[in-house]
């Protein structure tokens, strides 16, 4: 490929809103495994882990922070950065941090930027196109993949390719750029085959990227070097500080590849998919002779060309076409699948009606683990608690509730006031209303425990927090 | 009406297939609220309720006869008998029963005959057609309800009226009896006006009823003569014996209206659907301006005349028409609406699959109340048990779990052992593994309890029953 390695930049800033109900802000598709069984970010990270590349530099908002770090740990990748947006900013402030950040190191260290939730089914064809990109980028450029069409897309950019660049195999220069364009214009292009799809994937130098970025926005750099001045870091994160809000919201397509004299492209053929939409995910997904894909518990009686996906309840479908149906624990979509777009739609009049289901699932990500409520009835309501091993809780209080928690798997600490008790699996302890108290996992494995809650007010901001590992105190 | 006031016979024995997932074997159709808020039994029962009217005489499987006793009581109606089939033998031998059970007390009572999970809009106008269905009754016939047409529904049978009987207005004999017509010959009966549907409803005195029943099918009578034989009673059940099982598995129609020389018809129109399908409930449930139809939590985009139906989790659809969304706690449903009979296809496949969801709903009902699985877990689960006022479960034991139960609503007794316990809201007791225990509710309020059970086998079998109230140890 070239004597640099190449850093992989991973772009995890998405929402994913067009894949509601799976993918929400709490959770959004990068984290979920959509088409084969690991993670988007972790097969995305995959694809740039081995030999020639350096670990990954994921660039994320701070509420995602835990679970980055867990999807990393869980693909067994070690060494990555991850890099906290206090508020997201579009592509153009995180690909300058990640410039910065890089720069840091090696000035002209080989980034390789890219989104953490697209598929691509031909790996030899992607790291053949790398090398392409990478040598094009040591020449100077800001090199852009443009995937060749296969369907005459309307919600995607397109570039067209220009002139070869002479003496690097297979780049050219980029004669124009075009924001999504109608569906007559699509199927010209389509047709055309000089026009190519905009992945958001780029390779080029930090130095050459912080050159053109200073040249063509400046204010944008000197927000972003400020955020890293201010930056807090620790062994995996690097929390970027509050002037990163400064920084205008825009894209690096606009904000560099369509007005700088060093863009070039390398066409490629490797099976992308930016997996933004349920119809594209049936696209990319496996089918039976009847066009449908499933996953998880289904069942279809005369059904043609569905997808029909399941997290856990018995998701069955009868007589429909081209339908999407979809099944969380705490939410339904039944969709057509030329409405995929519209999803959207549907998301925005969750918030308007104050859904919580619009954002927030029911299984809620903590740095020491996670917990998922199982039922809220008449002042009470239970929830399952995963600590992970030699994690802790903080240590807190409730005002308005009492706490029974029983072990079903793994061993517990419990402070309880001036008390400190080991918890066995298929043991109790009861939390006063009142009570100091904190939860340890001590063991090895991952403590699941039932927690029963009685009182007047079950709100989550019932908490008064002394300590905290996390800094959440 | 007449000087003898009418004994209202519900037939309760029916599944409800076709409305999977709502309607299931431990469940059906009847017992839920499927138009109104009262359940399709109470509304059945509450329309035979009032001054000439007996209680009413239900007659339905052995296992769901807590399920009827606590809905009539819920809709506060006193004095019925429930009538349990040890299994089921279709119309004919449940019709005897009653006409049996109703003769002890009056040989000529006037029975008035249906199922318990229609929906009739017009009132005022079914029990002008009961007036005078019972004054044809009374002059010795046994009068079907013959609904008049409002679509060419291939799914029902077909009465043609013959001519009217002489001084009996309103009434006619019954010139022939078709079976499920094909679709031509529906739309026929539709324009032509003599054709009407046969709805189940029946009126008849017992004696007339007892003497052509054993005319014409005497080994079904001597059948079910022996189960009332062998019946057990108590206050409010009648539990017919073994011998139920040797009446033939016949209809009325076919083993008595359609060879009876008294079988008479009143014509009739009152709205009357029987909820059949989820096609059926569409037509009958108020709608949008859109001709959506929805229940529960439910949020749509573009869909147009689609039935929703959640009975808890958000359930959503995007751009479909004529589309069936229903969402249960374990289970979905997507369906063309088109294609509503079809869903009896799915529960078969559901069944092959053994599937549980086919048949069993996560809420369990017991003699004393009901409980549904939270979770299921490596070792563990969780269940909310409702136990109601005065009752009390069996004394029992488990071999391969522990228990721990915390009461969040209401007031336990609780027996462990040699023990006796007061549990209070927010306290809690631990059953170890083999302990003989017994839960009571003492109180004037349900008792709700959250039970973590623990242990290698998690199974509703292992169970060991000491005493029972409620005859099952």
């Amino acid at each position: 490929m070239s004597d640099h390695r190449v850093v992989p930049v991973i772009l995890s800033g998405g929402v994913g809103t067009r894949l509601w109900p799976l993918s929400r802000e709490g959770f959004p598709k990068q984290f979920w495994p959509l088409v084969g069984s690991a993670t988007m970010l972790q097969e995305t990270v995959g694809r740039a882990t081995g030999p020639g590349f350096e670990p990954p530099m994921i660039i994320c908002a701070e509420a995602h922070r835990f679970l980055v770090a867990e999807q990393l740990r869980e693909a067994g990748i070690a060494g990555g950065r991850i890099v906290l947006e206090p508020v997201a900013r579009n592509s153009a402030p995180a690909i300058a941090a990640a410039a910065i950040l890089a720069a840091e190191e090696n000035p002209h260290a080989l980034l390789w930027i890219m989104a953490a939730d697209a598929a691509i089914k031909d790996l030899p064809a992607l790291h053949a196109a790398l090398a392409r990109a990478a040598a094009a980028a040591e020449a100077g450029h800001i090199v852009a993949f443009g995937m060749r069409p296969t369907s005459p897309e309307t919600g995607f950019g397109y570039m067209e390719a220009g002139a070869p660049l002479p003496g690097l195999e297979g780049a050219s220069a980029i004669a124009s750029f075009v924001e999504k364009p109608d569906a007559a214009r699509a199927a010209e292009y389509l047709a055309g085959g000089r026009h190519l799809w905009n992945a958001g994937m780029f390779v080029a130098r930090a130095s050459t990227l912080l050159a053109e970025l200073e040249r063509l926005t400046p204010e944008l750099v000197s927000a972003v070097r400020a955020s890293i001045e201010e930056s807090k870091r620790d062994l995996d994160f690097v929390r970027l500080g509050a002037s990163f809000a400064e920084a205008p919201s825009i894209s690096i397509d606009y904000a560099v590849m369509e007005r700088t004299a060093h863009a070039a492209v390398v066409p490629a053929d490797m099976g992308w998919s930016d997996v933004g939409s349920w119809d594209a995910l049936w696209q990319v997904s496996p089918k039976d002779a009847a066009g449908n894909a499933t996953h998880g518990p289904t069942s279809l009686v005369d059904a043609k060309n569905c997808y029909v996906r399941s997290e856990g309840i018995l998701t069955t479908v009868v007589g429909l076409e081209d339908v999407v149906v979809v099944a969380t624990e705490d939410a339904v979509l039944a969709l057509h699948r030329d409405r995929a777009q519209d999803v959207k739609k549907l998301v925005d009049q969750l918030r308007a009606q104050k859904r919580p289901e619009a954002g927030a699932h029911r299984r809620m990500y903590r740095p020491w683990g996670h917990y998922e409520g199982l039922i809220q009835g008449d002042r009470f309501q239970v929830k399952k608690i995963l600590v992970r091993p030699g994690e802790k809780l903080s240590l807190q209080k409730h005002y308005h509730r009492a706490e029974h928690w029983v072990v079903v798997n793994g061993t517990a600490i419990v402070e309880r006031d001036a008390e400190r008790i080991l918890l066995r699996e298929n043991e109790s302890v009861y939390l006063p209303l009142g009570c100091v108290h904190r939860l340890e996992n001590p063991g090895m494995i991952p403590l699941t425990l039932i927690e029963v809650q009685a009182g007047a007010y079950l709100g989550e901001d019932d908490i008064v927090r002394f300590e905290d590992t996390y800094g959440r105190a």
